[in-house]
């Protein structure tokens, strides 16, 4: 590899919707700031990997372990709600809507993608649901056809554990016009009428 | 600042064109990755001010000095050609159509932002002339209203000094449809026509 910048750049374009332009233009910028920022900007990369790993309860991205929100007494120890990503994690909390346990899965259930059930957390799911004496498992995964193939497998393999199952809600967004939803979100919308 | 992971957010939210919701995306994209990606970058850009430096002829960003192109025997020696900025020059390189001197002003003059003749690499261009024997200076800022002032400036300042001042041409990009272009652009064309 060339110079500082060409390496530079050509990492930066390996990021997703970073083309080499982009990472030019990135790149430039970043010589013209004070060298201070590069160096911030270094020293957080290089931590990302070794500061941060799986907590061994909820598989959410941590620095401690069992994770704050696992540690935190003040929330629901009887609910889990397990969603997809870490970011879908945040969303939620985000939200300020659930105030249980989480479980990330870290993918959805995908033949095309070659994600099998293996290649999800979902043994890390069965173990806490002996283990815990959860008595309510909210899927929160999304809902297209790799997040609804994943919460119909989980809900075939939890219902013989006795415990409650759940889906969250699908159907018109907040602020969104009908006249613009697709034709399956409102077919949801009206199927979950209460 | 919180988590490893909050501070890559807080960090690559100041690149320009991304906000605290790419940033969030790229984060865990790079923490998807293979740890080696996310110390290759830190490393690439731990190096940059380190190893990145203005090169004393032409002002180019460079590791060497003088750069690889002052350094070029093969380049003609007698032609001096004047940018904003490094990007600028990776253009011109990029087009195969200039086979001289560089040298690279690092701006444009702009009143409305406070840069002045004495922000830009303008007395090392003068020093230049002075002791390389230069025969024509070509200057290439862009054609909008600093550039052009930059231009107007470096034209009053390099007359009495008896060297050859050219501006290079402004007019209809090709590929580009008149139906499009701009009434300043389409002037420039028409007046420019040889």
């Amino acid at each position: 590899m060339a110079s500082p910048i060409d390496r530079l750049v050509h990492y930066l374009s390996q990021l997703p919707g970073i083309g080499e332009k982009t990472a030019t233009r990135l790149t430039f910028f970043i010589l013209r700031q004070k060298p201070g920022y590069a160096k911030e900007l270094s020293a957080a990369l290089a931590d990302l990997h070794d500061k941060v790993s799986l907590c061994r309860r909820c598989q959410n991205l941590t620095e401690q372990n069992p994770c704050r929100l696992c540690a935190d007494p003040k929330r629901d120890a009887q609910t889990v709600l397990v969603v997809e990503t870490p970011q879908d994690l945040l969303a939620i909390e985000r939200s300020q809507s659930y105030r249980g346990q989480y479980h990330i899965l870290h993918g959805a259930i995908s033949p095309l993608e070659g994600v099998g059930p293996d290649d999800l957390k979902i043994a890390e799911l069965l173990a806490r649901l002996s283990g815990e004496g959860l008595a309510e498992v909210i899927l929160a995964t999304n809902p297209n056809v790799e997040g609804e193939a994943t919460a119909l497998y989980l809900m075939k393999i939890l219902a013989p554990l006795g415990v409650k199952v759940t889906r969250i809600a699908s159907g018109v967004p907040v602020g969104g016009g009908i006249e613009y939803l697709d034709p399956l979100t409102l077919k949801r919308a009206i199927e979950g009428r209460r």
